[in-house]
């Protein structure tokens, strides 16, 4: 194949002209300019590196309303969504910035020598952190624009100073291909290297394969299925060089509804569910997709709105008719499983769109059987109702890895809330109070992560500044001269702003 | 098998009582008291988990000679490199401990709630990072003490609030029973759970197979072999949740001579080289493998001088006889390949000792047979000729990665030493200037860790306190109430010496 054509969502058909189809020699291509920008992108000094990020944001808004078009048009999701999306990735690319030229990230850290020390001397140590080269990104089917061709990944990626090789997200080519330009345009007018970003396209999972596999690639940024991520990672794995897959894949996202907040609220409660689990039609990594709680008439009340709501909830366009038919399949699985039963049913989809569904299960068949929590991607969600707090609390301990959990308390379940923390600490990455998981926010304190197979690896986080440290590794200078070092490292940079571990000592 | 012997390494016999092996069934206890001990130990406050590192510490000095007598019969090495290495492992324990204290580790961050934000208030967000679960240790036959029991992995570990399941090294089980048990002694009258640490014996591989398999192991710490490291690497990732494996695994740590240096110092450096590759008989990770120079006079006085030391050099008593017997091995076939010729050999060894040997070949020949480039782990070396500097970067480039990278060099050699850095940077983990690499300081900028193979994983060290990190993971607190969030996040906590990043601004 050596076309391709975008697809509306709405109508599953194609629009505008064939694109062309990236192949394994563009991939090659791609991969040795990438490895020939590394150096000179990564000695770039820390202003010039956060100027090129704002140069990316500032291009990324000169698009113009075409680019909210090409989204809309692809994604099938609605203009403010758009809109809100595109100020999220440029104020990403903002964030880094500010994150590239405060410095922390290059954890500087000085030994001064011992000459004296008996019985040996101690020579000057001195260590950064660098980036470990070019890195491939996979952009998301559903987050076309935060995070896909200029996401979190890319700009923790080129904050760190590794080149990136973006493969664009088929589902969203037009949209991709004016992100890819406008950062081709500021890679050029900062007068950087043409290998610090490159965009390839197509419909084929080799395409990725490849990439992955090109010798060159240090590291992959991935958001997408278990499938697809396991995949990456296991032929990350095979290279005679291994790298590091960071996959964000699979979370069902727990929600715990405390006695307390239950008996208070349970029917505002269920009601506020149901629009976290429909919007952006269920299309969220953090979509709440199982909900914990004691019975009682609480809980009673909760099912009693939600039911209502989801009744009257109407489908919404999928991604792709490709996520439509899998979100059907996965209902579909549910619905003939024998453990499970449906509590409420919206208008049913259709090729293009997905319906909301709302199931129920007690504790003990959802522990016996593994695919009831198997994540069903879309507006899908599953009640357990536990006899008590110790059969909650077990269920959780048998839980896979999750990107969040959520507890919906009131002070009078602050008891109760701080002994089941030990154990959502151990299974998730983010753990929230009071609200819903759908909506994370960029910032220094998210994580957006978690213990397998939510991502593979929980070390890190994938939204957030904090994603910046995916991408570096440290490097050890012994006993070299002042002229030799890298610049942040001699005595006459202190005071530029970056912290400083001297003897141990943290300075600023 | 349920009992094995220590084995004497000057005289390749058994000494001492018979000692139990450990089976399947010990791993599966020891796994389930640490999983069982995690809770708790994590919730130590940092004051507490300080003070049990000290008290380790002090439980190794008061174990007294018999600890040095132990460790020179089970490794061969003399009293002086266990006296320092005994100073070594408790000055680690209490940088760990002073690391615990000052708190850094915990990443905190702090991203306060924005009510008034428009379009959408943002929630309080809190970031602290915790232990990732139980841990493997894999003790390092090399380093009995330093890198064994209760050494870098160990201490690592337990400072980040991990309990550690140490699989001991067969080659010197009394001195890992004797820091066994003074470790299990601190436990005890620190009043921590048992399972915060443990100890297995025994001289199989299964018994490390089975340890890395447990599903409560959360990581695995490894220093040894190429082999071994890739074994246990492959079956971390074959689990249902795959883990991390931090394996140190093989190096031949380049030394570059430049010309400057070699003409002003040449027979100097020679001679200082040789002090360096049979310190130890040559069993070092960071042992300078392979020398680098440009054709010259410098190079040939500093051939002519390692020459003569070589020739001179005593056979030393290894490890054991299973080293000796794959040092010979390992010599065997570089004496048998046609590209590289032998320039001194030292008296032979035996069953039980390796002797010194030093081979020379040219950059064409290195570049065409990878064998030539593997690590011969003992007092082996290899002198490559290079024509000029540009067939020297090509070799570089064409090196797999590396812990150590070594620049002799003077003044007039700086513009050649800048060339040659970017490569450097990009294939080892620490770089030093007119030092040897043997003799890694235990400190706050020190990286013992590298590209591929040298390691599994170049974003972390196995020496020095940046260690406590790979056995950390961060866990966000969304929109919590100060009772409810960990104690270092309160507000109540501000001043509590630990550095937090408030609204992206670092603060003491």
């Amino acid at each position: 194949m050596t076309e391709f054509r975008s697809i509306v969502a709405e109508t599953g058909e194609p629009h505008g002209e064939p694109l062309a189809v990236n192949g394994p020699a563009d991939v090659a291509a791609a991969c040795a300019a990438a490895a020939a920008a590394f150096d000179t992108y990564r000695a770039t000094d820390r202003e010039t590196r956060a100027a090129f990020l704002e140069r990316i944001a500032d291009e990324i808004m000169a698009i113009g309303d075409s680019l909210i078009e090409a989204y809309m048009a692809e994604s099938g999701l609605p203009r403010g969504r758009g809109e809100g999306e595109r100020g999220r990735t440029v104020g990403q690319l903002r964030l880094f910035a500010d994150v590239v030229r405060k410095g922390q990230w290059q954890q500087l850290r000085i030994d001064p020598a011992l000459p004296d020390r008996a019985p040996l001397p101690r020579p000057d140590l001195r260590l950064r952190m660098i980036p470990v080269g070019p890195v491939a990104v996979f952009g998301a089917s559903n987050f076309p624009l935060a995070f896909s061709t200029a996401g979190g990944d890319t700009a923790s990626a080129l904050a760190a100073g590794c080149p990136v090789v973006v493969k664009g997200h088929p589902a969203h080519p037009i949209t991709g291909s004016l992100i890819a330009a406008a950062i081709t345009k500021a890679v050029k007018d900062a007068g950087l290297p043409e290998g610090v970003f490159q965009h390839l396209v197509g419909p084929s999972n080799e395409l990725g394969a490849a990439l992955v596999q090109d010798p060159r690639i240090m590291a992959v940024g991935f958001t997408g299925s278990r499938g697809g991520g396991l995949a990456l990672a296991k032929l990350a794995q095979e290279r005679e060089v291994p790298i590091p897959v960071y996959a964000e894949m699979s979370s069902i996202n727990p929600v715990l509804l405390l006695p307390e907040a239950l008996k208070a609220r349970g029917e505002a409660l269920g009601t506020a569910f149901v629009g976290s689990l429909t919007m952006g039609a269920g299309q969220f990594c953090t979509n709440p997709g199982l909900i914990l709680a004691v019975e009682g008439e609480g809980l009673d009340a909760f099912v009693a709105a939600a039911t209502g709501s989801v009744s009257e909830a109407k489908p919404q366009t999928m991604l792709t008719t490709g996520i439509a038919a899998a979100y059907a399949k996965g209902v579909e699985a549910l619905e003939g499983n024998a453990g499970v039963e449906i509590l409420a049913k919206g208008e049913a989809g259709s090729k293009t769109t997905g319906g909301a569904i709302l199931f129920q299960t007690t504790a003990a068949q959802f522990l016996a059987d593994k695919a009831i929590g198997h994540e069903v991607f879309g507006a899908a969600s599953i009640v357990v109702r536990c006899k008590d707090e110790a059969e909650l609390a077990s269920l959780l301990e048998g839980l896979e890895g999750q990107l969040t959990a959520t507890l919906h308390m009131d002070d009078a379940d602050e008891a109760a809330a701080s002994r089941l923390l030990p154990v959502l600490e151990r299974k998730v990455g983010r753990i929230l109070v009071n609200g819903w998981p759908t909506g994370v926010e960029v910032c220094h304190a998210m994580v957006h992560g978690g213990p397998f197979p939510s991502t593979s690896d929980p070390r890190t986080t994938s939204v957030g500044s904090m994603a910046i440290d995916r991408f570096l590794r440290p490097v050890s200078y012994q006993n070299f001269a002042q002229g030799l070092l890298p610049a942040e490292l001699r005595d006459a940079a202190y005071g530029d702003g970056a912290p400083r571990l001297i003897d141990g000592a943290l300075t600023l």
